[in-house]
């Protein structure tokens, strides 16, 4: 009895309790009255540490290298690029420095601002590389203090390349990799997780390959975690290093950098910068498809796949890192052929969470940002904590100011001429507004042929979930329910669903039916006659840009609109309607009226004055139908009220 | 459409902030911040505003008055008669100073203490009289400071009869009602409701009615919030003497004082106290009668229920006070004739919330203590707070020890001829005790012909919901499975259930299907074995007296086990497995087989050797079902454990 039980002794207690510093019963106190629930282990870890967890676990894992683009529309498109990458799941993702391109400051397109955007707007664990020659210390720390202060948890120390002709040692300068992993370590401490760079073959400039894993030895010692190596083109090249590590003491792990062949010049380049030497065989596939782009990428995708494959059987490889080059297709293929990309993305919230470590407690967000959680970020990110997830304590700030929201990634991404022909080069009337927001929800070509893929309110084109409420939304839309968010209700689904499901599995989630918009006056008056008659079932919240404010929300309180029930956890709920946010988000809402559509038309153009009439005069609403095991009233509530009206 | 929609606008904020002291979007902000839903307001209420509401609301209601009892055995059964009556949803109740008992001590007969229990662990909201002639005003602010400090928050200001044969007033003394309410308002600001008493014939010693009128305006004007009146026995006496105080300027609400008369003893006893003639008509009635007690009761029953429905139907009444002399049955049956008494408590949490004002935002427990609610709140007490109704913060304590809870009002209620009745004179082996647990269960007299109707672990007989559970827990018990707690699994009842639901209406409630007991090695050998087919589903929590410590709680977090769903607000989940605490409930279930069973028996003796093996051998376990849509599952766990035994 005895030896079969003391072998799950304490066994819980001890994985929670990673720092080891305090006593049984203390730390189990402590634990006792963490109210946050930690529904995924990620969001509290260090990146080493879901290394280490991934390795014991016997799960492979990838990560993806990115370089900061040049111009404000390809940061856009990269940020997008990291919304679709991540989705596959990369344990991390690296931003590379770029010294020429200002690489700490606040540009949209720095490698700072990249990364910033990575951990916090994507929520992916991020790597920001620094270089550290011909730097000053000051310049080093204030990168490094700002990284930190923008929720930047891992640096990738590497030397750079010395500007100027001769390359000259400083003094008490940083002329290795090495100073910046000590000097990392030195005002940092641990706060940290530090990367440094391996070379197969050698370092190009080192006197020999043993000097160099000398050197490589050194900045582990210094204080580096891991090390992602350069690229290579023949397996045995890596497998031979990573033995040649483990002779001369280093334990730490070891990442292989991948490369997949994605184009005749891309790949000369590379070579070139590297200063790496192409294999015969492989020059010889090449050179003679160089001009064929497609045949060069399936050769990449293949070698890739092989080389991949060889690593991970040797047992000595848990993850794979990409040089993705900022493409998609050829990485993408690689990671789906290897049965490594995660096709069903488990959600842990019914939001994308943010990595940025005061956030790692955040688990719950009022609905009215679901499509534009950017903007949401954004205007949170001034908050102190997260205590229990909710909404800062009483001394800490209220939602950032409106002005501040129109960041280059919370624009939307098509250009002007675009959106006219989605929303209309002249509007004709409110109608002309209707069948606007009836072509976003049928996803149908709109009077000149163009279909409607984004609104103000939405980025993005239509959610899954959406979808599900698909005919009742065109129909109500048609007749100036002009819908801007919506959720059905749901009692009780697997957590595992494909489409509403998020969490752990094991568990189940519920929602309450949600609809919001915006509608004119008219319609309001013979709402609110309506909603006395279902004034126990449905919570709603009226409100015009003037701040009239009409509700039956109990003492202002919040309203779970969605939760979910796991194994051996507390209630989760990720989504709430929340009378008081409701406000701050109006303003929003109101405003992206005039600045995203209003605007795209001249001045004193009947166009922007029938934006600026519904601007002015109508309200949002929003309604949630509290009895979700019913079938959902809300159509019944709007059914009702155009009746009344007619 | 603008006058229609006014009278609605923020009628939600300016009802929940009541004092008026800062601006909507300020108090908003803060609003939103409140992270623990206001499920009852009557647990924030202060018992003015309540008053107040229920008035406005046209709902009439009452309130009981008791005296400390003299004796520990007395105050046991007072207690339980608070909970009884407390069920019938009495406004207050209060508790009279008892100079003569040591009334501001720590006796357990005292009324501060009595007004304690009634607060702290019956929930009730509680007036504590105090008088101030013949005391120092050190005295009497000690004991203001005391009830401040035990969660009292009313005082019923009196001056007391004095001693001594002739009464002089004190220069700066206290000689009157009124400089208590004065010092009150002076020491302690607005923090206590004060009540103070009118009379309705006048006080006795007044010089006349009409002075008696101008001390009473006096008492409201130096800061009383309302009045209780002496008893009386003509509704007309009370109306008048309400007019009388409205005529010169009294605008608090003014309760009158009802006494059914219950025997002829006690009315003639109080009559001679309080100096009052009892009106020919009812002499009349009684005398004929004066030997037989129900026909005197019978009686009083008639005449209470036709003075109250007179005062009610007055339309100047909205609350009545009941002078209980410590009874149930009269009051009682008045209550329910007059169709007050709630018939159908609604819960507002599973569990009966205390009335502390620290414990105001407790919305949350572990499920162990539910048969143990008052030494839960004991060995909570000195918790700084409950932010968010959790486990206080870091900074603040942990349980109370063991060793202080074997307070009066935790013991059992029965004697040790009675327990050993019920629970075995002699017990010949563990089956014996096995019978005891079985006999609990089903209800059945014992093989010496008593019933069990408590057990160590349970004061109570079975609460209704365990009956749901009953025959599955006969058979488990019968063969070693000892469960002292249990509760099943419910997928979404309404609120409104009368055995599960609990919360406000147009909710659903929702369980986990839970198991506790103790059982021997050999059992939990077998189970353990069991429990890994159920890994996924079922959470368990096994450990020893020695501390042996077996779980599969992910991280050590609590798993919610009860929670509701409820409009326009967040989810409640008021009942946790929480495996951290399981660890102090460890140690009070078993100490309970020692202290409450083994001590029964001499010291060496086979009965107490039983218990004391069982104490030190057998193992306490906790078992949850998450599947809670699905059969509950712990049923067949434990078939299944039987069966591999076999």
């Amino acid at each position: 009895m005895v030896n079969e039980t003391q072998q799950h002794i304490c066994s819980a207690s001890s994985s929670s309790r990673s720092d080891g510093s305090s006593s049984g019963s203390e730390s189990s106190k402590d634990n006792s009255r963490c109210s946050t629930p930690v529904l995924d282990a990620d969001r509290h870890e260090r990146l080493r540490e879901k290394m280490r967890r991934r390795q014991e676990a016997g799960d492979k894992w990838f990560s993806l290298e990115f370089f900061p683009p040049r111009t404000a529309n390809a940061a856009v498109n990269l940020i997008s690029r990291f919304d679709r990458m991540g989705a596959g799941g990369p344990l991390f993702i690296d931003v590379t420095w770029h010294p020429a391109g200002d690489p700490g400051s606040d540009k949209e397109t720095s490698s700072m601002i990249i990364a910033n955007t990575a951990v916090n707007y994507c929520g992916l664990e991020t790597i920001l590389h620094m270089t550290c020659c011909n730097q000053t210390k000051d310049d080093i720390t204030g990168h490094l203090q700002k990284a930190k202060r923008l929720g930047l948890k891992n640096i990738m120390a590497l030397r750079g390349d010395p500007s100027g002709e001769e390359w000259e040692e400083e003094v008490d300068g940083f002329n290795y990799a090495v100073d910046l992993v000590k000097h990392i370590r030195n005002e940092f401490d641990d706060y940290f997780d530090i990367c440094v760079a391996g070379y197969p073959k050698g370092h190009p400039e080192a006197e020999s390959y043993e000097a160099d894993l000398r050197h490589l030895k050194e900045k582990v010692f210094a204080g580096a975690d891991f090390i992602i190596t350069q690229l290579f083109f023949r397996p045995e090249t890596f497998l031979k290093f990573m033995k040649d590590c483990q002779s001369i003491g280093i334990t730490c792990p070891i990442i292989p950098g991948i490369f997949p062949i994605q184009g005749y010049h891309s790949l000369r380049q590379l070579v070139k910068l590297s200063k790496l030497e192409v294999p015969q065989e492989i020059k010889d596939v090449i050179e003679p498809i160089k001009d064929n782009d497609a045949a060069i990428r399936n050769y990449g995708v293949e070698l890739a796949v092989s080389m991949c494959r060889e690593l991970l059987d040797s047992g000595m490889v848990h993850g794979l890192h990409f040089y993705t080059l900022n493409r998609e297709v050829a990485t993408t293929e690689v990671l789906k052929r290897l049965g490594i990309w995660k096709e069903d993305p488990r959600r842990p919230l019914p939001w994308a969470v943010s990595a940025h470590p005061k956030r790692r407690v955040e688990d719950v967000r009022p609905i009215f940002w679901a499509s534009r959680p950017k903007s949401y970020i954004y205007r949170t990110q001034e908050w102190d904590d997260f205590p229990n997830g909710r909404w800062g304590n009483s001394s800490s700030p209220a939602f950032g100011e409106l002005k501040d929201y129109y960041l280059f990634y919370l624009k939307s991404k098509s250009p002007r001429e675009e959106l006219l022909k989605m929303w209309g080069e002249e509007l004709t009337g409110e109608e002309s507004v209707f069948e606007v927001f009836t072509c976003y929800i049928t996803g149908e070509p709109n009077r000149n042929g163009y279909k409607v893929t984004c609104m103000p309110w939405n980025d993005d084109p239509l959610a899954t979930e959406t979808n599900l409420l698909k005919d009742q939304l065109e129909k109500v839309n048609r007749r100036g329910i002009l819908t801007i968010n919506s959720q059905p209700n749901i009692n009780g689904k697997p957590s595992t669903d494909p489409i509403v499901g998020w969490g752990p599995s094991g568990g189940y989630v519920f929602q309450k039916a949600y609809l919001e918009f915006f509608t004119s006056s008219e319609i309001v008056t013979a709402l609110l006659k309506v909603l006395k008659k279902y004034e126990l079932r449905v919570n709603y919240h009226i409100v015009n840009v003037k701040g009239q404010n009409i509700t039956n929300a109990p003492d202002l309180q919040p309203n779970a609109v969605t939760w979910g029930i796991f194994p051996g956890r507390e209630i989760i709920q990720p989504t709430v309607v929340d009378p008081v946010s409701f406000l701050s988000w109006k303003d929003e809402a109101f405003a992206l009226w005039i600045e995203q559509w209003a605007k795209l038309y001249e001045e004193e153009s009947p166009s922007r004055m029938i934006i600026q009439y519904i601007h002015d005069n109508y309200y949002l609403v929003n309604l949630v139908d509290n009895d979700f095991p019913l079938e959902n009233c809300l159509w019944q509530v709007v059914e009702d009220t155009f009746e009344l009206l007619n």
